[in-house]
């Protein structure tokens, strides 16, 4: 690649990004990979094991710590990464700030657009990385944490670089007055924020991470990426080639930094407070996000929780439906973001091409749905994928007790490939739309609420209450009456939701495209950024326009 | 106008904000309109006076009030406006907010292009109705209010169009998956915020209220403006146009409502903290704006005041810098939140192309310009109107006792034109650059501060140590060694400051052109937002991407 040759592509992703066609870099398809490639990955993987992360920047590190533990294997990992106080951090950060805010915006696009690359080369290491600190499946591990990532940082970089050259560098500004003309020689500089520090989760490390990691890179902001103890060693291997290419290309290491702490010692708070990180971006829970959003003096990127609500009004095939739901369900054990939790029913039923579906049998034409696919041999265990902690089946069994009527209960699943694996298959239970204290919210991880409500209003009306009160990412909508779909459209679009219509075969209510679906919208609840709206580039810098009287 | 043909200028308009140029709609001088319009314009002031303003929206209003005086002439407008309760505005604008959000993009854009053809129609008595509530000049009236505040509103009009538009409205998204497709059609859509508060001020009620009102507007979202009690009137005819031109076009007038209160009973925090409203620009004082910043679940953009700082190490010619800086010091008296106050001279002197000026020798030469300006028939008068407050110059006289090095006192001064104008003319103190605790804070009115500092890197510190804490919103440097002005400009902008360099002749440290200079950075504590960046208009909406399965 050279600058202008990637300039070129760039305006190719920028039309894209308007648009909102399909558009991807690199093919999701571990099988579009040379065998080699994959093979070397899992040995790299293998040979990682036990072992100090040391290609890593460590310089007068403290220590090195790890703790992660498969969720397939159930045993850790043993891999360790250099430790620096927060302090030290700070001062790395500060120590290259100036190096990498002047270094042009043509070049800083230029290494990135060159770190995609060195990422992908990493892509099965990156797999297995993720799928041993996650619990996803390989494919999923493969796709959101390679392709589908490296797609969100490449929209990132672009929407970066063109909002960071929007105006002119310089102009002659010119203003005739009457017998003469007053001439001003002007500069336009975007500057960047300061440090970014980028709060990673357990659940996808590096696809929830990379937009707000590039999107200060291309501003100029240094960054410091704290990922959660127990899933470090995705963003290791990110981090690992931007410092090489970095490097490679003149610029200081530590304008990427990797802050590893122990989950007895967490020094995240202690980040977020020093004045010279002046934006966070964070993935994860409400009451850290809550915690974030409330900083002083701080640009805040949240991606927090909410409750998904699905509601299926009439549909041409209820099986159809089914199939789709409890595959959304069931995909990585709703660890999902963006995966649906309460489904609301009529108490008048579904109407179908095949007469009314009553509530009461869609409680088993669903749960017979969810059990088909996970006892399915081929697909079963690839979809639910495990469970990333202990904690979130303890809440689950825990949360399980409040409700009287349990359509679906856990069962014994071993899957063949990773008998140690921590596996809890979904359970479903079903209320009625007064019960709002069992429902309205969030039980984390593979735990599906059906709800029966006494109208299509009542549904929609406490679907749009919901996304309003507690936040939403996504909404599901089964409805072939095109007047109720506009409703819903207008209802939910009113509490910054978007709604998906009529999922059915191989469309799935928890995927996000990059350069096409905003993911979290920022409207509501559940996050105030999105991936990627102007606004979550733009809120890094600063412009400032400079004059000089012309001599 | 037709829309196809406003589309056309737009994309003019948006080159010129890229481009940075020179560029306006409207001639700032009144001789380039016709005398009747003038004319016209004082007529209608003078029978505007003690009548009620009933040409505007007061279906089922409380009351008729108005408490404005003249700076000018010392005496009660008499002009009364509609008098709402905080529950009836919020009432009108949710009963508006669905016409409005619904109002096609293009549709909106050419409404409020129109507006802009009707409001130029009453440049006259915006003029007066300035002056007489401001105490600004008439020529400064007439062009603040007038062509310059109409062309931030194109300029905000430009920028929102684009950004509203800026991804496919709809779009058939097609992913191979080897065997088939999946096809999706999917729609985007800018969902307004909610309901807008303006909040105005008393010294630029229309320069700076017209760029909130218009971003609100441009997005969808209907508006309270709330001016200051005492500076309601120049609102009034604006709000007047956009109610009428809605009102041609079929929609609500009351998508823009005058919200007006007394002194004596303030509603602005009560709508402040109204839940419906989520979008808050605010000009004015530091401690109100603070109090609006820290509001939760609101977007707000605050243009709040600073210490502006001027630093004088080098020049061509002492004169011309002692004049150009008198004029910025004197003009409207200071009151403009742009206006220099902290002068920065180090104890070696000024270096000149007839050698060193001392510290000591720019007192004189610095008071001698300021009066020569003030006492000046021609101009004079017209450069510092009046002051708008008593409290204006009641805080001045008692400042003014802190110093012990008084440069210059203010003086009698007396507007033929005028006679009983509220005037202060300017003072000026001397302090050391050890005199923090004097010099550290903002002296809103004609009062300008001399400060000798030890050296260049002293005066460049504290100035730069003084923009971060305190904020500030310009920066004047005279310096003629190129090495220095770069540190300046670095410097500078790394707090988030422009500067302006060795400004002389008709170019003042004061004016910010619309479609060229970024008013207010937002980086600073002077304020929050930036007339006008990408984010002024994008921060008012939300992106909704909604998802359709093709049947």
């Amino acid at each position: 690649m050279n600058a202008t040759q990637d300039l070129i592509n760039l305006e190719n992703y920028l039309q894209k990004i308007k648009s909102r066609e399909y558009f991807t870099i690199f093919p999701e398809n571990p099988k579009a990979y040379p065998d080699e490639e994959l093979q070397k990955g899992e040995k790299d993987f293998h040979s990682r094991l036990n072992t100090n992360f040391d290609s890593l920047y460590s310089k007068d590190c403290e220590d090195w710590i790890g703790e992660e533990i498969s969720p397939y294997l159930q045993v850790g990992l043993g891999i360790k990464y250099p430790r620096f106080s927060v302090e030290k951090l700070i001062q790395n950060a500060q120590a290259v700030r100036k190096q990498w805010s002047q270094t042009a915006i043509e070049k800083r696009t230029n290494i990135l657009l060159k770190t995609l690359d060195a990422i992908k080369n990493r892509f099965a290491e990156l797999a297995y990385a993720t799928m041993h600190t996650t619990g996803q499946s390989f494919l999923m591990s493969f796709q959101a944490s390679g392709p589908h990532a490296l797609d969100r940082a490449l929209e990132t970089i672009t929407m970066g670089y063109f909002e960071l050259t929007r105006f002119a560098k310089d102009v002659t500004w010119t203003k005739n007055l009457g017998k003469f003309d007053l001439v001003l020689e002007k500069n336009f500089k975007p500057i960047p924020k300061g440090i970014g520090l980028v709060i990673g989760c357990t659940t996808f490390p590096t696809w929830n991470s990379l937009p707000g990691l590039y999107a200060d890179l291309i501003s100029g902001n240094p960054v410091i990426v704290k990922p959660h103890p127990k899933a470090i060693y995705p963003m290791a291997i990110v981090i690992n080639e931007i410092q090489n290419e970095l490097e490679k290309n003149g610029i200081d290491k530590r304008v990427v930094q990797l802050a590893v702490d122990k989950t007895s010692e967490l020094i995240t708070k202690q980040l977020c407070e020093n004045p010279a990180i002046k934006l966070i971006d964070y993935t994860g829970g409400n009451l850290f996000g809550d915690y974030v959003e409330q900083l002083k003096n701080k640009e805040t990127f949240t991606e927090k929780a909410g409750i998904n609500s699905v509601m299926i009004d009439s549909c041409d095939d209820i099986q159809k439906v089914a199939s789709n739901l409890a595959f959304s369900v069931c995909l990585y054990s709703g660890q999902m973001c963006t995966a649906p939790q309460n489904i609301y029913i009529s108490k008048e039923g579904i109407k179908t091409n095949n007469g009314v579906v009553s509530f009461e049998d869609f409680k088993n034409i669903f749960s017979e749905a969810v059990m088909s696919l996970v006892n399915n041999p081929k697909v079963g265990a690839g979809t639910i994928g495990a469970i990333q902690n202990d904690t979130t089946i303890q809440r689950i069994n825990d949360s399980k007790k409040n409700f009287s009527d349990i359509v679906l209960s856990p069962e014994t699943f071993v899957n063949p490939e990773f008998q140690a694996a921590r596996i809890l298959t979904p359970t479903i239970v079903a209320v009625d739309s007064s019960q709002t204290e069992l429902y309205g919210k969030e039980y984390f991880g593979p735990f599906s609420i059906l709800i029966k409500t006494n109208s299509f209003e009542e549904s929609l009306k406490l679907i749009a209450n919901s996304a309003s009160e507690k936040g939403a990412i996504t909404c599901l909508a089964y409805c072939t009456d095109s007047n109720k779909s506009q409703q819903i459209e207008e209802t939910m679009n009113e509490v910054f939701t978007p709604v998906s219509f009529n999922f059915s075969g191989a469309a799935f209510v928890n995927q996000h495209a990059a350069f096409s679906d905003l993911h979290v919208t920022g409207g509501n609840p559940a996050g105030n950024a999105t991936f990627t709206d102007p606004n979550f580039v733009n809120r890094r810098f600063v412009w400032i326009g400079n004059r000089y009287m012309k001599q």
